[in-house]
C-alpha cells in the first residue's frame, strides 16, 4: 500500500482541523515502520478537546486546534503539503478499531462516502472507494504486460489489496508476500472485503522486511514483483527508512530475483509535487542503469484521496519487447481480462486498454522523464 | 472556465479554516453570475479573526472560524465537497486585485506554488499552475477531432485561456467568444500571459449570455464550439442559473449552429461525484436523443486544484467518424501539433496522444457511461 501523508483529528464531539506551518511535508510522512508522528497529547477544555500532534524530530513545529462545529460527531483526517501549499481532508464518521502492534497503531474508521479506512500511525492508507484504482493498477499492469506469471512477489502492501489482484490470475502458482506487520494483516484480513487473500493455498507469507528478503531471494525465481511501500523521502530531501526500497543496491536484489522476461512494479509518487517528480527522475535512472531493466516507464492512475489526486507506478521490465503493447498482446489482454471476469474475480477501474493510455501524460512530464526518447 | 466551489479565506494575520456543515455542496457553487454567497461578515476578536460566509437561499448554514497561525500572514482557499465529505485547501500569499464588476467581486491572487489565481465571487476559477490541464483539453480536443475547423465559438471562459489555445490552430479564421462579464475580460488580459487573446484579430467578443446568443447564431455556421461554463447543478439536484446551458433546448441550438462536421465540446463535471456523474448520463442522454449527435463521449482531466482531482469534459460530433480516430487522423494530428509547436505556441499538458487516452476511462465509470455499448 502508499504510506499517504495524513494527519488525522480525533474529536469526540468536535470538528478538527490541524493546521501545520512547518517547512517541508516531510515530517506527516509515514516513515516505514517507524512513523515521524510520535506523541499526542488530548486536552479538553469544556466540550472543546484540543489534539496537538507533536513531530520530536523534525525541524518544523505543529499547530492543531479543534473548531466548534454543529455537528455533533465529524472526525476528519487531514493531509497537507506544505512543498505546493495544498491540503485535503477526508471526513469520517465512526471508529471501527483502535490497536496497536508492536510496530505501530492501526484505526479502522467509516466514512459515510470513502466506505472503511484504514489509519497506520496516523497516516490513511487506503479506502474503501477508492483504493481500486491504485491496487488494481498495482497488479495488473504488471501481471498482464507478463505473458504469463506463476511466480509473483509482493513487497508490502499488509492490507493484502494488491495480492488479492495478483491472485485473481490463474497462472499464478506461487505468491510469496513480505510485510513486517502481521497484525496489520490480521485486522485487514477481519475488516476488508478482500481480507481472504491470504487464506489462498498459493500465498506463502513472509514477516520480514522487504530489503532482507529480497536480498536472499532464489536469482531468477519471480515472474513479476510488486513493490507498494511507503515513500522513500520528504520534500525537503529527508531521507526515511523505506528508502532503502528506493536504492540501487536494492533494484539490483530485485532484477536478479526476476526471471529473463520478469516484470517489477513499484509505487513512484506523484507527478504535480515537484520533489515526487525528481524521485522519477532519479529512480529511473538508477533503475536503467548498469545494464539492468530496459525499458522504465511511468504510469499514472487518478485517485481523489491521494493528494492532488494523482498517483504513479514505474513499470519495469527486463525485455524492451515486455513494455511494447501491440495489438496481438492486447488482444490476448482482452482475452484474460475476460476470462478473470468470467470467474466473477472482475475489476472496476483497470481495463484493458489502460495497459496503454496509463503511460500516456501530460506532455511537459514525457519530455522531462524521456528526454531524447520522447515521441508524440 | 470551470467555475469551481470554492470558499475563500481572508484574513489578513492569520491562517483561516471554513467548516461548512450544510447537507449539500450546492451553496457553494458558483450560480453563473448570480453568486450564491451573497455576504460576507468579518468580526474581529483580539489577534483572531471571524469570518461567517451567508448562504441566503441555501437552507443549510455555514460556520467558519479563523485560526491562529504561526505565518504572519497566510490565506487560503478552502473548497468542501459535502456530498462526498471532501474537502481540500490551496494557500496564496498576497491580494493582487480586488475590484467589484456590475456582475461580480474580481480578486486575483498569488500562491507560491499555483502562481495567480483567479477568484470570482469567492469561487476559485483558474490557477496558472494547474489551469493549462483543463484549458487545452477543452480546446485542443475538439479542435483537433475536426480535420479543420475555421470558425469557432468559445461560450463562457471569461480568463481567455481556452480562446488562447484555439487560437493557436492556424486553419481558425474567425472566433466568436461570448461571455458576459467585460470587466472579467479586462482583468485577465492585464494579469495572464495569455491575456493578449483578445487581440487576435480573428476574434469577435459579444459580452451577452451565451444561451441567447446561441439561439440567434446562424445555423450550421461553426466548425468547433466550445462551451466553458459553471457548474448546472447542486449536489442536492438544486438548479443553478447556468443549468439553461446544459438543457435540451440550448443542446438543439448548438447542434443547429454547427457545420455538418461539426464538433461541440463542454466542461461536464467530475467522475467521482455522484450527482455529476448522474449528470453526464443525463447529458448524454439529451445529446444523443432526437437524432441529434451521432457520438458522446466522455474525456477525463488530471488537475490537482479541482476537486478530487479530477475533471472531465463531453465530447460531440454530428458525424459518428469524426470521434473514430485511426492511424491516418493521428498523423495528421501529430503533423497539426508539431506545425504549432514551430510556431512556438506549443502546449504543456495535451498532446497528441490524449486524443485517444483521455477517453479510456475507469472500468466502471465506462460500463454506466456506455452501457451495451461498451467494448473493452
Amino acid at each position: 500500500m502508499h504510506y499517504k501523508r495524513f494527519i488525522m483529528m480525533l474529536p469526540n464531539l468536535s470538528l478538527i482541523n490541524v493546521n501545520s506551518n512547518q517547512g517541508a511535508r516531510g515530517c506527516f510522512h509515514q516513515r516505514g515502520w517507524k512513523p515521524c508522528l510520535k506523541s499526542a497529547v488530548l486536552c479538553t477544555f469544556g466540550s472543546f478537546l484540543l489534539l496537538f500532534l507533536c513531530d520530536c524530530d523534525a525541524a518544523g513545529s505543529e499547530f492543531s486546534r479543534i473548531s466548534e462545529s454543529q455537528s455533533s460527531r465529524q472526525l476528519t483526517l487531514t493531509e497537507r503539503i506544505s512543498e505546493i501549499g495544498f491540503s485535503q481532508t477526508i471526513e469520517v464518521s465512526d471508529v471501527l478499531l483502535e490497536t496497536r502492534s508492536s510496530f505501530q497503531d492501526i484505526k479502522i474508521y467509516q466514512s459515510p462516502h470513502f466506505g472503511k479506512v484504514l489509519v497506520l500511525d496516523d497516516v490513511v492508507q487506503i479506502t474503501e472507494r477508492d483504493g481500486d484504482s491504485y491496487n488494481e493498477m498495482m497488479a495488473h499492469i504488471p501481471m498482464m504486460a507478463h505473458p504469463s506469471p506463476k511466480r509473483v512477489l509482493v513487497i508490502g502492501g499488509g492490507d493484502g489489496y494488491v495480492l488479492s489482484e495478483v491472485l485473481k490470475h490463474p497462472s499464478v502458482e506461487h505468491v510469496d508476500h513480505v510485510d513486517l506487520d502481521a497484525e496489520v494483516i490480521d485486522v485487514c484480513r477481519k475488516y476488508f472485503p478482500w481480507g481472504d487473500a491470504w487464506d489462498d493455498p498459493r500465498v506463502r507469507l513472509h514477516t520480514v522486511d522487504g530489503s532482507s528478503f529480497i536480498r536472499n531471494a532464489q536469482k531468477g525465481f519471480y515472474d513479476v514483483i510488486v513493490q507498494d511501500s511507503s515513500d522513500p523521502f520528504g520534500d525537503d530531501g529527508e531521507i526515511l527508512p523505506s528508502s532503502v526500497l528506493y536504492e540501487k543496491e536494492h533494484f539490483h536484489h530485485l532484477y536478479a530475483a526476476l526471471a529473463d522476461n520478469g516484470v517489477f512494479n513499484f509505487q513512484a509518487e506523484t507527478l504535480g509535487i515537484p520533489s515526487d517528480f525528481n524521485g522519477i527522475l532519479k529512480w529511473r535512472s538508477l533503475l536503467l542503469a548498469d545494464d539492468m531493466f530496459k525499458a522504465v516507464r511511468y504510469g499514472t492512475i487518478a485517485i481523489p484521496t491521494y493528494p492532488t489526486g494523482q498517483i504513479g507506478f514505474l513499470l519495469c521490465t527486463k525485455k524492451k519487447e515486455t513494455a511494447v503493447m501491440n495489438e496481438r498482446k492486447m488482444a490476448s489482454i482482452r482475452e484474460r481480462f475476460n476470462a478473470i471476469e468470467e470467474n466473477h474475480m472482475g475489476t472496476t477501474y483497470y481495463q484493458p486498454r489502460l495497459q496503454i493510455s496509463a503511460f500516456d501524460l501530460p506532455l511537459a512530464a514525457e519530455r522531462r522523464i524521456y528526454g531524447s526518447d520522447f515521441v508524440l
